[in-house]
């Protein structure tokens, strides 16, 4: 680990594809020990059902539950809560609320259909998922953010049962949890968390009704057993640590960037915050600010931990070289910090999300532009996409031959059926072609 | 299991719901054997690179490969394949593909962006995937409908490189399978398979590019190994055993019906076949159409032990019954074989592929009626979708803040992030609120 305040590199220098290849590397680590334990709390939910639930929330969460209506929280404890919130708080979440709301609406499916010259109609039906369980950490880490942007899409989606689970260690639940789960129009919530939160939720309970898609993200006993559970629910993508790349022209204030940099700093020391420029006196000048606001900061401990084993200062030729080590790297969040950041958007290839020009900070995107804040990590924005409302619907395809359309078709799938030595299959078809 | 030809329930028994629920009963069997095994495969490829590819191919598809080059196969190879097949089968594949990818067409997603009236811009940007590998299995179950279903998604999402890997047992190649392949367009083909060939597309090798998704089917080996480098790179659903469920009125031809249900229950015999209808004469009847037809295919055995062991005829009340029933199944494919079939499609909740009316036999959508054959099994069809071009393209967030947003958004995410303990999110946004 870098004994440096932050990483500085050079792209030009002859070994930055390997030096850029050992700051990202990240790698899940498979605890065996962890999916031993996952499968046991696995195994006994889906056999024993709330009272195995019960069990292991009294132990690990420090609880006196005896019934599974114990672990329900009623639709008033949440109304209670948003009462209880400072109106400040109340409005800021339902503008967050609103916002997220009205981009996500745009990703709505619709069904589609055509009819071809033979009358056949061919087409795509869309439809919602029945339920769906968002998990919610509990404790320090619970974020009221995260149910928001976890549970919107779904509701946008048209769920027709969102399920909340969080954990309330010791019985504490927090307000703006809930506050933000009756925002959102969470239609379920339980007081529970762990792998025995993900088994409930996937094999349903006698309290807890089996959900169709788990999302969310939690700690390595709820993601392994999210692992386990994949297949016989849908999951969301496993999540690795937090990242933001900036691109900068070298003309946006360096404290501004600096700060940017520490905001995903600040999540966990696992986080990892990288800034490109052709401008080496601008890269100078956010070290400085670096050294001198992760002084101020509550988590200074963690960002600067952060910056010295995860973070770098990449100097490169130019914008454009900037881009295609972006590209390389495909970050969660790209800030592109430049005078007119359009013009470069056609060469973005793989990120989460893109912030583009000097007054779009990341934060915005975290509570409040509108956009999802659950996006693709440790480069998996190569192949996946922001949490959205294309995750809650699915699509069935939809065949009607007319005869004549039959009759075309069953010839020519007739004879691929008897290439492949499927006879059933080239009879059921040949039936319908005109004799 | 079952001794009779195939089983007979009635929807208005007590224990339907139980019996339906034995019927459905299917559990991929994690196998630890297998999964030691595979990631020892893995393992080896990921740091020996072709090397190991060649070791575990010589050997389990007893192969004299040598190096790298041995398993590339060449466009020229493809090409040759397609003079030497038929002209009929030329004929029926390149009508095949040019329907699928007419379907697939319209499932081409679109950028998009919109303008607040601050003048803050929010958007989507579509992207496809740069590299995708398909499995295609060799051997007896190397099917061609496979290749175009599985690369032409893929071409039309604009992915820059198709990698298809195919086993060649014995050094054999069907030509069917690389006609296909050059008709559909695929950029390289590598004649390997098993969990080797996985682990080369999941990681890369010296001849192998290291792809960003996965899709395909294969046997157990190749299924533990996608699972197993899930979260690296994308992988479709792992597909169980392929069903179909039947909805007829009963005025329906019983042969047809019967060989609709033989063309499932003939690919193997774990397949799964069921009809519902509310006329106990016409159930009678297909049942006898099915001991008569049986007999006559080549794949007799297989069939008939599948309808034995997983099959059902079912009697239902009503349509709208045998429709709440199909519901609760999701199956892969639903026949609505009925007068007017359109009207019930609006209560069709879950099915992977919905085929409407008399002439439409499933085995069309197999192979040329133009929506994807690969599609959800197991009841997955609640929460998956048919293979897709969404399933090769990907999004990401765009937010551009004009100084008016980003200083009204910034107020609201600088009370939020406090509200979560996180200040350096606040302070980022609100170094952009104007004073």
């Amino acid at each position: 680990m870098s004994r440096e305040p932050i990483r500085r590199l050079n792209a030009a220098d002859t070994d930055f594809e390997d030096r850029l290849g050992d700051l990202l590397a990240w790698e899940s680590v498979a605890d065996e020990a962890v999916e031993g334990a996952v499968a046991e709390i696995l195994e006994a939910v889906r056999t024993r059902g709330d009272a195995a639930v019960i069990d292991y929330t009294n132990r690990f969460d420090r609880r006196q539950l005896q019934a599974g209506v114990d672990f329900q929280v009623s639709a008033e404890a949440m109304q209670a809560a948003l009462q209880r919130i400072s109106a400040a708080e109340r409005g800021a979440l339902e503008t967050a609320a609103d916002r997220v709301r009205a981009y996500h609406e745009r990703q709505l499916q619709e069904s589609w259909q055509y009819t071809e010259a033979d009358g056949t109609v061919l087409g795509q039906k869309i439809t919602p998922m029945e339920r769906v369980g968002i998990y919610v950490p509990g404790g320090k880490a619970s974020y009221p953010s995260s149910v928001l942007m976890n549970a919107l899409p779904a509701k946008v989606a048209g769920v027709d049962s969102v399920i909340m689970v969080v954990p309330a260690p010791d019985g504490q639940l927090s307000d703006l949890v809930l506050a933000a789960a009756a925002i959102a129009g969470v239609d379920r919530v339980f007081s529970i968390g762990g792998a025995q939160a993900v088994a409930a939720l996937a094999y349903g309970t006698e309290t807890v009704p089996r959900v169709d898609k788990i999302v969310g993200p939690g700690n390595i006993f709820v993601a392994s057993a999210k692992r386990a559970v994949f297949g016989r629910v849908a999951i969301d993508m496993i999540a690795g640590p937090s990242e933001i790349l900036v691109i900068c022209d070298g003309k946006t204030d360096p404290d501004w960037i600096a700060m940017d940099l520490l905001s995903q700093a600040e999540h966990d020391e696992q986080a990892q915050s990288i800034l490109l420029s052709p401008d080496r006196g601008f890269l100078d000048a956010v070290q400085e600010s670096l050294q001198k606001l992760v002084a101020e900061l509550p988590r200074r401990d963690i960002a600067a931990a952060s910056l010295a084993g995860r973070g770098a200062l990449i100097e490169v030729e130019s914008i454009g070289q900037a881009i295609e080590v972006s590209n390389r790297v495909a970050p969660e969040h790209l800030e592109v910090s430049v005078e007119d950041p359009e013009r470069y958007l056609s060469q973005i290839r793989h990120a989460g999300a893109i912030f583009l020009g000097r007054h779009t900070a990341e934060a915005l995107g975290d509570y409040c532009a509108g956009p999802n804040h659950v996006l693709p990590t440790s480069g998996t924005a190569r192949f996946s996409s922001p949490l959205g409302v294309y995750d809650f619907q699915k699509r069935s395809s939809i065949i009607h031959c007319s005869p004549e359309g039959a009759d075309q078709l069953g010839r020519v799938a007739g004879a691929l059926a008897r290439g492949e030595g499927l006879e059933a299959h080239a009879r059921s078809a040949e039936y319908r072609v005109r004799k």
